[in-house]
C-alpha cells in the first residue's frame, strides 16, 4: 500500500470511477458509498465499500468511521451527516462549501459576495407567478427560470421566453425552490478544471465545452479560435472562484456558471503537481440512446479510429440521454482531431435522426502561416505562394499590415502572433522592407522575408533591407518576387515537428522531380530542335 | 457490458493489472486465475475470478470453463492443459507458441528455423563438465550458459569467462536444463511490442531499454542516438519473429533474444489500431529495495516531478530487485524527460548505496540543429551563432561537407538528415556558395543559408547565391556574416513547437532590450560627450 490512509466517496458513478482509475496506479485504498457494483466498485476489489445511498446519513456515518478523509463525486449528498462527522475525519472540501453549493441560488450569492462576476439573478421563493411576471419586467425576456437545487443536465431549468410562458413555467418547476437568472448571451462556453490543495489553487488548462439538449456532447481542448489572453482569463475567474471557498479537492467549474466538485478527467496526467491535459484533443459523451446498444455501437466504431481513447463506465442500463462513456482523440493539431472525430460525431447524430445536411462545423481550422504585406500591391506576387499553401494543406491567414502606414497595427498583431496558433510568419514587402524585419522585432516566431521587386533597383533595395538584419531578429529572405519558396519554407518549417506535413512536401517534391526527368526523356526523344519547336522557340 | 465475451487470464501480477486496466475502459470482464488479491484481482470486483494457481491444470481447467477466450501473462504456465481446453475454448496465442518460448533453446531453435537472426547456441543437456569445456574451445570465453527454462531477470543464466569457471557454472546452474550461447557483444538492447491480431502483425515504435543486475532499469521511447533504420529494422526483426508463432495476442520481444508474451505497457493508446507511444518518454521501474517502503519512497519523491506518471503495482511483500511499480516521464524532448528522470535514478542509485559520482548518462543529446560548412575557414565565422545555440540550451551539431569538393557526402548526409532527431540545418558559404541549395534540394527539413563573405565581391556572391534558389527548393538567408541571426533563426523554427525553447528565446530578447534601454538612459545621465569618452572614441 502505498499510502495506508483510506479515502471514502459519496458516490460511485463516471466520476468516482476515474477517481479510482487513478487511485488504483497510486495503489491507495478508495472506500464507496454507493449501491452495489456501481461504475466505481467495479475496478476496485477489497472490503472496504460501503453499499447504500450517499444520501442517506447512517451510510455517511458508516463510510466515515471507516476512513480518513471523505470527499464526493457530487454535491447532492447529505452534508449535515458531512457536517456531524467532521469532528472525526477530514471532509473534503469543507461540508460548508458542499452546503453553499447545492443551493445554486446561494453558491451564486457567496460568489458575488467574494467579488466573483456572475449573471444577475433573482430569489424567486414563495414569490409563484407574480414573482416571474415582475423578474420578466426588471431582465426582460428572455430570461432563465432555475431551481435552486437537484438542477443539473438542464433539468429543473426553464427558458422563460416571453410573459405567455409563466404559466407553462410555473407548472414546470412550481413544486421546487426557485430564481430567476437574467439571460446572458454568450458566444461559447469555456470550462477549467480547479485542483485545491493545501499549498493553493491550481488551474488546468481552459477548454470549450459544446452543449446539445444541455448535455455536453464535446470539448476541446484548446479551445477553438480563442486567444491566450481569453482562456488564461477564464483561469482567473475559476481560480477566484474556487479559491472563495472552504475545502480541499478537485473542482470543476464552468464560468456559465456551474460549479461542481468533479474527479480529473482521466485525459488529464495522473500526476498531482501537473496540471496539464493531453492536447489537441477532443471529448465526445457517449449517451444512451434509441437502443439498449445505441452506445455499444458507437464505441465500436471508434475501434477504427487510431487516436481514439475509449472509456465505458460499466453504467448497466442505457436509458436516452444516460452518460454511459465518452471518446478521446488525440492528434498532432485540433484541426486532424476534428477530422478524426467527425464519423463519431456523425454516427452519433444519424442514430438520433439528426439529419447531417450541410456541416456546421469545423467553423475554421486556426491559421498556422499569417502571410502579412505592406499593401495589396503585393498580393499578385503572393499569388503563387498562397497556392502552394492551399496545395499542401496548410491553414493560412493574409493580412495588409504596412509598417510605416499603419505601425501600430503591425505591432499589435507582430506581439500577439505567439500567442496565438501561428507558427510561422510571411512577411512580403518592396523598396525599404521594414515589415518582416520590425515584426520579426516584436515576436519570436520565425519571420520569413519576402523581398517584392519594386520600382528602382530591380528587388535589391528589398533584399538586402530584409538580409541584413542587425544581430537579435533575423529575417529568413528568400529570392526577390519568389513567393512559392517562401510558401515551401514555411511549409518546411511546420514540417520540422509535423510529420504529415513533411510527407505532403515530399511527395510534392517528389512530383517535381518527376516532372523534370520526364521532360529529359522528351527533350532526349525529340532532339532540342522538336522540342524547341513544341516550346513555341525555333 | 460492451462485449458480453468474456477473458480469462493466467496470471493476476504486474502485466495482467496493466490488461485490466485497458479492459476496464472497454468495459470488458476479466477473469484472472491467480492467488485472491493479486495485483490484477485488485482492479477487478466481480465473481469471475478463480482462485489457486496459473500452474495447476485443474485451475486452468475451471477458468477456460467460465470464459470464452484464454490468455496468459507470462509463459510459465501449464500448457497441456492449456492443449486439452483449446478444443472448448479459443486459447491465444496458442498453447503450441507457449510450449516452444517456455523452453528458451527450442524458441532459438524454432527462430532459426524461421529465418530469424538469433545468437549461436548449443544444447548442453546431459553434457556436463566437459560439454560446457567443448563449448568454451568452440565458442571462446566469455559464453552464456543459461537454463532452458523459468530463467528471466538474469536467473538461470551464468557468464562462463574462462575455462576456470566451468565448475562453479555447474554447481550453480547443474541440475537445470541447460544451453549455451555464443557471447554477444551489444551496444543496446532495443524491444519491440508487438501485438498479432485476426488481420496481421502490428508493431509499437522501438524502445531501447537500459538493465542493471540483469533487470530492466530504464526503457527510453525512442531509443538515444539511434537512426530511424535501426529503429525500424528492430521493428521489422520482431514482426518476422512473432509472425513466425502461432496465435494472437500482444507479445514483447527483444532482439537480445527474450520472447514473452505480455500485456501491453500502460503508456500506449488503448486504442487497439494505434500502435503509438507517448514520445518521448521515459520509464523507470520501480524495485523493492533494501527497505520494506524503498519503493514508496520512490513514488513519493516522483510527486515532485510535473510529467511524471506513477504507477504502483499493489504487490503486498517488496522482496529486494521485486518490481513493484514504474514511473513514466513524458515530455516535449528526450533531454527534457532525462533532465526530469535523473533526480529520480540518483535517488534510487543512492538507495542503494551507489555512489552517484561523475555522471554516466546521458551520455549525448541528440541534436536539433546541424551546422554545416563548406571549409573550416568559415568556422571563425560561425562562433558567434554556436554560442547563441549553447547559450539557449539547443543541441547541434557542426559538419565539414563542401557541395563541391564532396558533392557524394553532402548527398548522403542530406538524405539522411530528415530520418534523425535534426529538425534545422544551417549551412554556411562563400562565393558561388551552392551548399545549403544543394542541401535544400536533397531534404524536405528547413534549410538556413548564411552567406560568408569569401575573396572578392563582399559578400553579395554568397548572399544571392542563396536567396536566388529557383522556386521549389528555398534556402532560408540571412546577412552576410550573421551567424548570430542564422543561429537565432533556427531557434525560432524550434520555437515554433518547442514552447520552451521558444520563452527561453523570449527572455534572450528581452535582456537584448534591458540592455538597450540602459544604455540609452546612461547616455542621456551622462551626455555624448562623456559617453564617447566612455567609449574611446571622443
Amino acid at each position: 500500500m502505498a499510502d495506508s490512509r483510506k479515502v471514502g466517496v459519496l458516490g460511485g458513478g463516471q466520476l468516482g470511477r476515474m477517481l479510482i482509475e487513478a487511485a488504483n496506479r497510486l495503489n491507495i485504498q478508495v472506500n464507496v458509498l454507493d449501491a452495489a457494483a456501481s461504475p466505481a466498485k467495479q475496478i476496485s476489489a477489497h472490503e472496504g465499500h460501503i453499499e447504500g445511498s450517499f444520501k442517506d446519513a447512517a451510510a455517511v456515518k458508516k463510510l466515515a468511521q471507516a476512513c480518513d478523509v471523505v470527499t464526493v463525486e457530487i454535491e447532492h449528498v447529505d452534508t449535515h451527516m458531512l457536517e456531524e462527522v467532521a469532528g472525526e475525519v477530514a471532509v473534503e472540501p469543507s461540508w460548508k462549501t458542499l452546503r453553499t453549493i447545492k443551493d445554486k441560488y446561494a453558491q451564486k450569492e457567496y460568489l458575488k459576495e467574494h467579488g466573483v462576476d456572475v449573471a444577475e439573478s433573482e430569489d424567486l421563493e414563495g414569490k409563484g407567478v407574480e414573482g416571474l411576471k415582475a423578474v420578466g419586467e426588471r431582465f426582460g425576456y428572455p430570461f432563465m427560470l432555475k431551481s435552486k437545487t437537484e438542477a443539473y443536465d438542464g433539468r429543473g431549468n426553464f427558458v422563460v421566453k416571453t410573459a405567455d410562458d409563466v404559466d407553462a413555467a410555473i407548472k414546470a418547476l412550481g413544486d421546487r425552490p426557485l430564481y430567476a437568472e437574467r439571460w446572458a448571451n454568450f458566444r461559447m462556453e469555456l470550462a477549467v478544471m480547479v485542483v485545491k490543495t493545501k499549498d493553493g489553487v491550481l488551474t488546468f488548462p481552459t477548454v470549450e465545452t459544446v452543449h446539445e439538449d444541455s448535455i455536453c456532447k464535446l470539448t476541446y481542448a484548446p479551445p477553438r479560435n480563442v486567444s491566450k489572453a481569453t482562456t488564461e482569463r477564464a483561469q482567473q475567474l475559476a481560480k477566484k472562484a474556487i479559491g472563495a471557498f472552504e475545502g480541499k479537492g478537485v473542482f470543476g467549474h464552468a464560468p456559465s456558471p456551474s460549479t461542481m466538485p468533479t474527479s480529473a478527467p482521466s485525459s488529464t496526467s495522473p500526476s498531482p503537481s501537473a496540471l496539464r491535459l493531453r492536447e489537441p484533443s477532443i471529448m465526445l459523451n457517449i449517451l444512451g440512446g434509441k437502443t439498449p446498444d445505441s452506445h455499444i455501437q458507437v464505441a465500436h466504431k471508434a475501434y477504427a479510429s487510431p487516436n481514439a481513447s475509449i472509456h465505458l463506465y460499466g453504467k448497466g442500463d442505457a436509458r436516452p440521454g444516460r452518460k454511459m462513456g465518452h471518446i478521446t482523440v488525440t492528434a498532432p493539431s485540433l484541426a486532424e482531431a476534428e477530422r478524426e472525430i467527425q464519423p463519431l460525431v456523425d454516427f452519433v447524430d444519424s442514430q438520433k435522426g439528426k439529419p447531417l445536411g450541410p456541416r456546421t462545423g469545423p467553423t475554421t481550422e486556426a491559421p498556422l502561416v499569417a502571410v502579412i504585406m505592406g499593401s495589396d500591391s503585393d498580393l499578385p506576387v503572393l499569388k503563387a505562394g498562397l497556392q502552394i499553401l492551399e496545395k499542401l494543406q496548410v491553414p493560412f491567414t493574409v493580412r495588409i499590415t504596412s509598417a510605416h502606414r499603419t505601425p501600430d497595427w503591425l505591432r499589435e498583431f507582430s506581439k500577439k502572433a505567439a500567442d496565438s496558433e501561428l507558427r510561422v510568419i510571411i512577411g512580403a514587402a518592396g523598396g525599404a522592407a521594414h515589415l518582416p524585419g520590425m515584426c520579426a522585432s516584436w515576436t519570436t516566431l520565425p519571420v520569413i522575408g519576402l523581398p517584392v521587386k519594386a520600382t528602382h533597383m530591380d528587388g535589391w533595395d528589398s533584399l538586402v533591407s530584409m538580409t541584413q538584419m542587425p544581430r537579435g531578429e533575423p529575417v529568413a529572405t528568400v529570392g526577390i518576387n519568389n513567393s512559392t519558396n517562401a510558401a515551401l519554407l514555411a511549409v518546411r518549417i511546420l514540417g520540422a515537428t509535423d510529420l504529415a506535413v513533411r510527407e505532403r512536401l515530399r511527395v510534392w517534391m517528389e512530383g517535381n522531380e518527376k516532372e523534370v526527368l520526364r521532360k529529359d526523356r522528351e527533350l532526349l526523344d525529340q532532339g532540342f530542335e522538336k522540342y524547341l519547336k513544341g516550346m513555341g522557340k525555333w
